[in-house]
């Protein structure tokens, strides 16, 4: 008898009433607004209301760098939020929403796997409260207005070949990535070159992870810079005045939205924006609330530590004032061994055998990215604890192999089964994080909001990424100079680089040494709050396949949704 | 002291729970789902539960053509629900959701006025519960499925100077009426030019609104065609294996949403398809619910009688089943007077001051059209009533004589004066169609399914718009010959013109005779089960103003929304 399918184990959970969960929680009824049957979301009047509880110790769960199938890291979050309870505490889960697109992509649907599972899997992976199109229709109307802006007379002297904001759309679909738009008559716009990002990829999205309410949210619409005028000077939203449509439209996505695990941990699903182009993150509001509701909230970053983790701690946690209390760095066999060198794993295609032969030698030399990556922790004075998460093919030895490296690296490790075995094969995980959560924390940033831009990415790139030296492009200078002059000299930088490495080039394994960070430009995403250099291609906006989800997801007779993983 | 905004007004409404409304209309708890506080939407298995009680009289509201103004179609819709409680009965408003581009552009919001309107006006008019997003995510879903077919090989020899099916966003956007896709690199697809329409214009929409089931939908939108071949063959979404996925994306779309008037009147608001490409009234699903809920169901058709009204008629009936009972025709003393040819109305600019001045002679010039409309509404075998929408410059012997003019047709009719004054200033128009409602009902349709699709629109053309003839370019000819040939033969027609004449001159008032229509090209909606030919210029994408709704809506310290109308 062959594993049940991810869908297969979702359609049998039996979930409880979200009233019941949000009970768990101790929210009370009038915060809570019912979507459907299984999905609600929460009033942010949450935060000042249970701003007097105690504050649940604060985790966050991130992960090696990953091999391109990634190494479970949401298995492992919610496996671990799960496994709380067979530890006898309470904890909440907060994750992103999974972006659609990819849904009919290659993915067919982002939920953890196996026996950790959020559900509703199909409500998760589509619509779920509309969060994602309202971020969609927010910022094509400000795409709208400036193209309005443009064919009413340009009155702002916008630079047309300056204009930085792009239109959005949730899907996979390339033939958009470059576009000329206002073709056709007189009365139909002027013509200029453009294109559509991901939804996810949206500056409204990383505004909306990292907004702390919707009052805060209206401003960073009106700080959004659009592109600039014929004088490089930056234009905004707000000058075109399209900051309070943009906020009304975004009046109820910016509320969080509570779902559960299979095993009925109240699950937080917040915001989706890139990990790379931006925080990876899920919302700074879901964990302001959901820090107030149990022992424990788990949330967890985007891709390696020194991707999503090191946003967290220096963008979401420099917003939101909270300290967390602990970091889950997950690991896998398969991932250390790639580590090595000597593996290559590619994405749609089978592993190589040789890769599942029994061989802790493999993982002890990947060994150097698993210590970087709780090194990029206990710089910003916070408990590590590797989680290994174990697949069907490990051996004892190979695991055995990780917890040394850990022990040696003074970090608390524990194997994880949950994807098999849902919340209890995560109990002992839950333990160690127990412990490394008691332990007295000196949570600081990397930097201080003084210093230059050029400083800030130095920083990041020398002591997380572990490079020797920072090479700037003239027009990247050129940029973080006009950046500095505009005022946005105090933001965090959040660099865009590849997921694949700790360094930018994604050929490079383990902790790469000897190299040199080259910035070729640099963007601001002014209303979300932090400046992104661009190191590498970066890739925002997907496309299908030869063979997508989209061909596969169907309904049954019954009217229940086939195919989606 | 200044009547309040519709905003105002609504913001003091008492709404009730919409439990309690859908107690009125005896709807059981388990067929409904909460969507946030004043929302639900309706589970599709009332259509079976409901199937043997007792039909309630089903009245579709139209009206004479329109001034570019509107004649307050919704306001008499929403009046006439709230006007029968005032004698006695039950009633249940079916309307359609309005099109979220327009409220940012000149609009500023659509749900009646005055004292008649839906509420929470707010929720209506911006995201509701997410369908119009589901549509478009569905349709750009599909367009995303066409461009990747081409870009991996084009195996079904789609003609790229062929393809129909462009994409669709909520938004007023006239730069991406005509746009150039797959530009970029060689990675980034195959250069061809398309355009997006905004959603309301999307067959995805047509299809939803026409649609019976959850089943039914699956099976529409593989029939949809996306294009032809280099042979000329229709290729459909079906064989692109996208069909199932976008029936998974409409699972929740495809269930009506209860709201209510301000004075509690259960209303239920499905679908917004296009008013001159598409058949311009709300969901068949919708009207099949409501009409198992109370005592009558009051349906809006778009635009005049010759419109929405013929199309719900021969279109929507057709498909659903249901048979009308009566049919209401809003008139306004100012429209007659345009009619008479003498005044020229223009949307954003105040009435010409010699309209307002009393003059019933000019609603006696103006008279042909109204006669006309009701014509149009007797010839499918349906009582008609002359609703006369009260504005506050209009004069008693300006009424008399709409009066006069319906007395003199046989039909009954009532001055509204429900704006200012609610469901009691409809209670009279109520009565009106109550007693229309009880007379023997003949309804038929004007063509048969055998006809062939010339005869159809000859049939549309000479016996509802009164036109000679009609003349068929070569162009069209062969596509009808096209769609015959493919099967598409035994559709109704949905013909698109303008809806601010009867003939397809927007210049010609009353009832132009002497005409001939001129059909340049004929398009087919296989999905949503029409074909349409093309009788004029159809706008499909919306542009915004130089002073749009989108610079005036926005927040106040409460959180609450301004500037919405």
């Amino acid at each position: 008898m062959s594993f049940p399918s991810d869908l297969e184990i979702a359609r049998n959970a039996s979930l409880k009433p979200l009233d019941d969960i949000a009970s768990q929680m101790n929210l009370p009824a009038h915060l809570l607004e019912p979507y459907g049957r299984d999905l609600m979301k929460i009033d942010l009047a949450a935060i000042d209301e249970l701003s007097d509880r105690p504050k649940a110790k604060y985790v966050v769960v991130s992960a090696i760098t990953p091999t391109p199938l990634g190494e479970g890291k949401t298995t492992t979050t919610v496996g671990l939020g799960q496994g709380f309870k067979h530890i006898g505490k309470n904890a909440t889960v907060a994750i992103r929403q999974p972006s659609m697109g990819p849904t009919f992509g290659i993915k067919g649907g982002a939920a953890g796997g196996g026996y950790s599972q959020v559900v509703p899997m199909e409500l998760l992976n589509l619509h779920l409260t509309g969060d994602m199109h309202a971020v969609t229709a927010a910022h094509n109307l400000l795409a709208a207005v400036i193209d309005n802006h443009i064919y009413q007379g340009n009155e702002l002297n916008l630079d047309l070949n300056n204009i930085t904001w792009r239109r959005v759309l949730d899907v996979n679909d390339r033939a958009l990535r470059n576009i000329v738009v206002g073709l056709g008559g007189k009365g139909d716009g002027v013509p200029r070159q453009t294109g559509f990002d991901i939804t996810a990829a949206s500056e409204v999205m990383a505004a909306l992870a990292l907004t702390t309410s919707l009052e805060d949210l209206r401003e960073r619409m009106g700080r959004i810079v659009v592109g600039y005028n014929e004088d490089g000077e930056p234009v905004t939203a707000e000058q075109l005045h399209a900051a309070g449509s943009m906020a009304v439209l975004l009046r109820e996505a910016v509320k969080p939205n509570l779902l559960q695990t299979l095993e009925n941990t109240p699950v937080l699903v917040h915001a989706g924006p890139f990990g790379n182009i931006a925080t990876g993150n899920s919302s700074v509001v879901a964990d302001r609330i959901g820090v107030r509701c149990g022992d424990y909230l788990i949330t967890e970053a985007g891709f390696g530590a020194d991707m999503g983790a090191e946003r967290f701690f220096n963008i979401k946690c420099r917003t939101s004032g909270l300290r967390p209390d602990a970091a889950v760095v997950v690991a896998t066999v398969r991932a250390l061994k790639a580590h090595s060198g000597k593996y290559k794993i590619v994405a749609g295609k089978p592993l190589p055998p040789e890769l599942l032969a029994e061989n802790p030698d493999d993982v002890f030399e990947g060994a150097a990215n698993l210590r970087k990556q709780i090194e990029n922790i206990r710089i910003h004075g916070v408990s590590p604890v590797v989680a290994i998460n174990a697949f069907p093919d490990d051996h004892p030895s190979e695991h055995e192999a990780i917890h040394q490296i850990a022990k040696e690296m003074g970090a608390r490790s524990a194997v994880c089964t949950n994807f098999a075995e849902g919340g209890k094969g995560a109990a002992e995980l839950a333990q160690a994080v127990a412990e490394a959560a008691e332990e007295p924390t000196d949570f600081r940033l990397l930097y201080p909001d003084e210093a230059s831009l050029q400083e800030k990415i130095e920083t990041v790139a020398t002591k997380v990424y572990g490079a020797d030296d920072v090479h700037f492009s003239l027009h990247a200078l050129q940029q973080l100079d006009t950046y500095e002059k505009a005022g946005f000299g105090n933001l965090p930088v959040c660099i865009a680089k590849t997921h694949l490495s700790i360094s930018s080039d994604p050929k490079l394994k383990g902790a790469p040494t000897g190299w040199t960070l080259p910035v070729r430009e640099v963007r601001a995403s002014v209303g979300a709050g932090f400046v992104y250099p661009i190191c590498g291609d970066m890739r925002t906006m997907p496309g299908l396949g030869t063979n997508p989800a989209a061909f596969r997801v169907d309904l049954d007779d019954d009217g229940a949704i086939t195919g989606l993983s």
